[in-house]
């Protein structure tokens, strides 16, 4: 029953290690990129997957608007619907239900809130969440939590995360446990160790398949979301993947490694993608800058996508300039394509025990770019 | 020297060929998806000759003025710099100037013009058009041309025929002639038949390595259109390509091809794409409308592009409702499957000698859709 997980190999902290699901395995540290509304966008699935991705990651809250579970279940379910064969790991709805703000009101029941769509009223508790997730197929269900949002008052922290393990308790019951398939929990408690700890521990005694750390990556920046890391990842079971959810940019993924974190999804990749940012082992390029315009070199040398391999900066800066839909698609491909392949050097150094060089190396390099990384 | 065209059956009027350039051959009746701005719009150039596409159309106008006839060059020419290693023809300029109305002014010497994107002020002259297009590397180079608008009074079509008569014996003095390079003449004269005649027999002595028919599907209609080429393709050389330009949708391909012409440029298959219209042999559908919204079938049995192997109705009028990128990716490869593969059947049809009875069952086929062609 549920999902599995092998843990082959360690180094210090950090983890090589493989998911197994209904739907296939990713060998993990592994990063989902994001099909929102049942597309990565501007990819076809192919091409999601040439880049090395073997699991994506679905949206609850847009697909139950959009176009509702229900027709996704009676179209075969999201994989076949999006036409991706491998694992989907869908999110509880949660979180971007919460940032609607004024449009919904929150209880120990669940949200009831309005789409930004169309303004029609929805509900959303920990029950219909996981209804949904299991309409949709998807083979890593989330809870339904509160996303603690930043800066918080402690007492706000406490209360959020407490409301988080009643629903955290309720997706546990309305969860019907099928071979794999499994159902992550998510542990809150925003900067403060000890909710961290209280809600880790709890949730570790409901038992789910995985374990998620939410409530990072929301303005606190990377210092304080390492710290509520290292305060964090070790009360979770070694023998289950550890999720850092909406992370993010390469050192942010390369610290959380580090720090024994096996799965991260981020839009990053693909949004920056669509504005002209280029991620690159120095750095992010933005496409758009003028010093491109006659540049006949690619993006990365040695990298192996479409966009590095066929094209030069040179036509990149034009299509961002000509508004040309080719350029988002070919950016989202390469940022895809450099996430990828810092997976992949990921589990090669862990696997190879030389993972802390490979870290460094790769940390100082991130540096050297035109665009500073985002603290 | 130029290209060359070899004329491999025939069947009635119809024509089956295959025109060799420096970059290669394309099998004629040929269909060229335009790549305005150096890119099929939504398409990897590998995608675009999946479809069986051979030939790309480039405008000067749009690449003149970005990222400038001079930067391709640098970079390479057009093919380089698009990853378009096949031939391409690029047209003069002309007519995209033209339809600028206020922002341009017209005499004997050419056209000078306000940039659409920035105001900037730049002139097109035959000898400058013809310059621009030596500089993108165009494997097919079209004389600068004024396309007569319609309406249009019987004196102002004369003359402005006239005018075009000049450019062309410009053209043709400013074109340096080279291997595999060919400049192709532009018929002229609206829908008056004696225009036509005059013009169609003064490039005939000025002497071009094809000749195109401009100035049509400009509003007269499909009728007035088959009329006008029936009154002009009889007095172009049997031994030159014929090309009706920027034309148009299925039943205006067969109807041309009927008349003897060879090849076809046109947006509707990548703009409609865009916007959700698929053609199928059964006409056009919207894929945007609701009743797609729960269907499981392909766009169209039997079609072997990404958007029919692999996904349904219900997934593109959710893509197209969810303002998806996917959706017009999809959509404009699709398209350009099928205009492709109308031409393969086109060409297998004059070859096989069942031209007729094969134009007459497709035609009638196309009628039958749930959005009629256009008139």
């Amino acid at each position: 029953m549920s999902t599995g997980f092998e843990l082959l190999a360690r180094d210090g902290s950090a983890r090589r290690g493989r998911l197994a699901t209904a739907h296939g395995t990713a060998e993990t540290p592994a990063f989902m990129p994001v099909g929102t509304a049942g597309t990565v966008k501007a990819m076809l699935p192919d091409q999601v997957r040439e880049t090395g991705a073997e699991i994506v990651l679905g949206n609850t809250y847009h697909l139950m608007l959009r176009p509702s579970a229900e027709r996704v279940a009676k179209l075969g379910g999201l994989h076949r619907f999006m036409d991706w064969p491998g694992p989907i790991l869908t999110d509880s709805g949660g979180f971007q239900v919460m940032s609607l703000g004024q449009l919904r009101k929150l209880d120990q029941r669940g949200v009831v809130f309005r789409s930004h769509i169309d303004g029609a009223q929805h509900s959303l508790t920990p029950e219909r969440s996981i209804e949904i997730q299991h309409l949709l197929d998807a083979d890593i269900t989330m809870v339904l939590d509160e996303c603690t949002s930043w800066p918080v008052e402690r007492r706000a922290a406490e209360k959020s995360m407490r409301l988080s393990l009643g629903w955290a308790e309720r997706s546990k019951q309305a969860f019907r446990a099928r071979q794999g398939y499994g159902l992550f929990g998510i542990v809150q408690g925003s900067v403060f160790d000890d909710l961290r700890a209280e809600s880790a521990k709890a949730l570790v005694d409901i038992g789910f398949d995985g374990y998620a750390v939410g409530g990072l990556a929301v303005g606190e920046g990377q210092a304080e979301m390492f710290r509520t890391l290292d305060a964090t990842v070790h009360l979770l079971p070694q023998d289950r993947p550890r999720y850092l959810m909406g992370v993010g940019r390469p050192d942010d993924i390369l610290g959380a490694v580090a720090r024994g974190i096996d799965m991260f999804d981020c839009v990053l990749p693909t949004r920056m993608g669509r504005t002209g940012k280029a991620f690159t082992r120095r750095g992010e390029l933005n496409m758009r800058n003028a010093r491109h315009a006659e540049d006949p070199r690619p993006i990365e040398e040695g990298c192996a996508c479409p966009a590095c391999t066929r094209f030069s900066r040179a036509y990149l800066n034009h299509l961002f300039k000509a508004g040309e839909m080719l350029g988002p698609m070919l950016l989202t491909r390469h940022n895809l394509q450099h996430y990828q392949d810092l997976m992949r050097e990921i589990r090669a150094a862990i696997e190879a025990g030389r993972w802390a060089a490979f870290r460094e190396e790769r940390a100082a390099l991130y540096l050297t770019g035109d665009i500073a990384p985002a603290a």
